[in-house]
């Protein structure tokens, strides 16, 4: 594996990209999409080898499905491209226009990054998903998935590559990384000189991984801590809803609620309310001392627990003196991804709103909601929990940059 | 030194400064430029120190004169703060209204990055500058400038800090790392519990080194390797002055020229004009073959000097095929900071616009331009030269991020 050479190949892919009309992208991914689905026996064939290879490893079940294909989950990978390329293309878009005094005119346009590493763990649909987004923006992509889906990714890899070739387009678009030990990753983290952002997709031992060894720009993504704060004048139906559904409607996802805070003034009446609709979903609450005087059945809370992102049907709780503990518990533990507020004081709200350092803070609104899809941008390749390029949902314009074109008629500077 | 205290004390400063008005951080700015006048001597006796200790260690005489600070310089430093102080604040500008289907109201926001951490070299000033621009986007800053200047360094810090207790505001908004041995610059690249942003301004080399170290996010600044190509249609005149005003106006500026790229067609004619006015101005010449035909008192360049920023009265020279012979020249050789292109043909200059990869592409004007001020950003922390977060002058809006803002009414994911 000669990754500089696929640095290279990579680059020179990303000039041919960037050059490339909107009806071309979405032809081409039009054509990618058909023939996934007609390669279809082809991919499940080389994803049997995984699966076989999963087994035999013993692997857990929830595991094996997640690496699983079949013709359904193709069809919807093949529905997903479908729906990229009908997204409108931000390429080329001027974001500002700026006249000088000395006559000089600055067009601020859209383009795309340019070349971009993703790494990610064991969902082969992550390799046409990142691809479609990657290429709809213009932007080449290398691609390191897990050792678990080498064959899967490898055939998909293959598929689109060779769809390219047909649609006359450079097939380096699209390269994979075949070699899946560490020295490699650790390799591909230094390429700075070919790739130009970095995103880590998994679990957080793979991002403080990029975050450690990396020269190139990282975005990280996905780790989720997420609160909600029920208010003094929380309506407390609406409180239950939202708790519910952020803590339970998918346990495993970075929007869900991992933690519960409480208004001391109705944590009496209010949190028995809460803690039993919790408990009838099979929640286990890990909470602090006050807690556990309104819900005896709950478990003492450690300092650790109030930090956890659990993905599991875990809670922690804790009964807070006002809005300004509230806010401050937050800010401590918050991984900076999303919290919320249920109350129906408009001030408190708005406070929360301004406070909390998040990247998507709500009122009275479940958690659940911070996903490109739910925010309308029609496509995700993750949500970025730092601060820099990009925040919260990434869609197609934060897989972009700019550059200044300046036109002058001879300007020089005194 | 305890950076972990001098990151908590950060943290602590931003979440202060998140929340104050734009009067109340123009009001502070103001009463920190006059501050640093009335402290003029103070701030000179330290100075001296510095200066002092440069002169024993046989230090350059122009870099004695960039330590050097005068009354002229404070009133100039306190000049920039108050300028900066003018300007629009961005932080609490609504960049973006969503509304959604299912009635969610989501406003994208600009809000400060954080915690901000400067490395520099040499000059004071950067401390008061760098200052300014960080808090006047609500952003605290962590400061670690040479050893050199840290006498100086120091003096300014402590000024800008007693100003900001005189105005009831918490002084860690500006903390200086005064322990300057190369342990504590690395452990302060690995602070990302604290610091949201890394810009390292100064040499290839520190560049290097805090891409290499830093687990917190970098920007970086600065090298430039910006190109000239004049084209078979050039307005001659034009591009004479446009190449000496770019390559001797200022020889030490990232802004600079340092490669000039000719069309053949006019190399015979034009590049004996073009080298003549080159040395007029005592600029050293390393062309390829084909220059050193035209150009006898050239030297021959090596496949070295197409890469190098020299920073000094010497440029690079080649003579080319035709436009794309010079787009692939430079994609391949500049740093992605600055090229022009003089044409009067319109097809080349947009197709030179296009596919040259650099964060300024000019037509027809000097590449000294690319510089926050003469962009009319008011201000200018420094120029990126990578494509993630900011591309090109960096500005106040450069410094600030966003965060969403989401009104409910009891939404729940279905």
């Amino acid at each position: 594996m000669d990754l500089q050479l696929m640095g290279k190949r990579a680059v020179t892919a990303k000039y041919e990209l960037q050059s490339m009309s909107s009806s071309q992208k979405k032809e081409a991914l039009l054509f990618i999409a058909d023939r996934l689905i007609k390669d279809a026996s082809l991919l499940l064939e080389k994803n049997e080898i995984d699966i076989k290879e999963a087994q035999k490893n013993q692997m857990h079940p929830g595991m094996i499905d997640r690496l699983k294909l079949n013709r359904e989950r193709i069809e919807a990978i093949a529905q997903g491209i479908i729906q990229v390329a009908g997204l409108q293309d931000p390429i080329g878009e001027v974001i500002e226009e700026i006249l000088r005094p000395n006559g000089l005119k600055i067009l601020k346009m859209r383009v795309p990054i340019g070349v971009i590493g993703i790494f990610y763990e064991s969902r082969p649909n992550v390799t046409a998903d990142a691809f479609a987004l990657c290429f709809q923006t213009g932007n080449a992509v290398i691609l390191k998935g897990g050792s678990d889906a080498l064959y899967s990714n490898k055939a998909i890899t293959d598929c689109i590559r060779s769809a390219l070739v047909e649609s006359k387009i450079n097939p380096d678009c699209i390269q994979l990384i075949e070699t899946t030990d560490r020295e490699t990753a650790k390799a591909f983290m230094k390429l700075d000189q070919f790739v130009d952002l970095l995103i880590p997709r998994g679990g957080a031992g793979l991002i403080r991984s990029v975050k450690e060894n990396s020269t190139i720009p990282v975005i990280e993504t996905g780790t989720g801590n997420c609160h909600i704060f029920v208010d003094e004048s929380a309506d407390l139906e609406k409180a239950v809803a939202i708790l519910i559904n952020s803590k339970t409607q998918r346990i495993g996802v970075c929007n869900a609620c991992e933690s519960l805070l409480i208004h001391e003034a109705i944590a009496e009446w209010a949190l028995p309310i809460l803690g039993k609709a919790l408990q009838e979903k099979q929640v286990e609450i890990r909470g602090d001392e006050t807690t556990m005087h309104f819900l005896p059945f709950a478990i003492l809370a450690t300092e650790e627990d109030y930090g956890k992102e659990f993905l599991d049907f875990i809670i922690s709780v804790k009964v807070v003196k006002n809005l300004e503990d509230a806010i401050a518990h937050i800010n401590q533990y918050n991984t900076k991804h999303s919290d919320a507020i249920i109350t129906q004081n408009q001030e408190n709200a708005e406070k929360f709103l301004r406070e909390v350092d998040a990247a998507c803070v709500y009122v009275n609104a479940a958690t659940r909601f911070t996903d490109g899809f739910m925010f309308g941008f029609g496509a995700e390749i993750g949500i970025s929990t730092q601060k820099i390029h990009a925040r919260g949902p990434m869609g197609l314009k934060e897989l972009t940059s700019y550059k200044y074109m300046i036109y002058g008629d001879g300007q020089i500077r005194e």
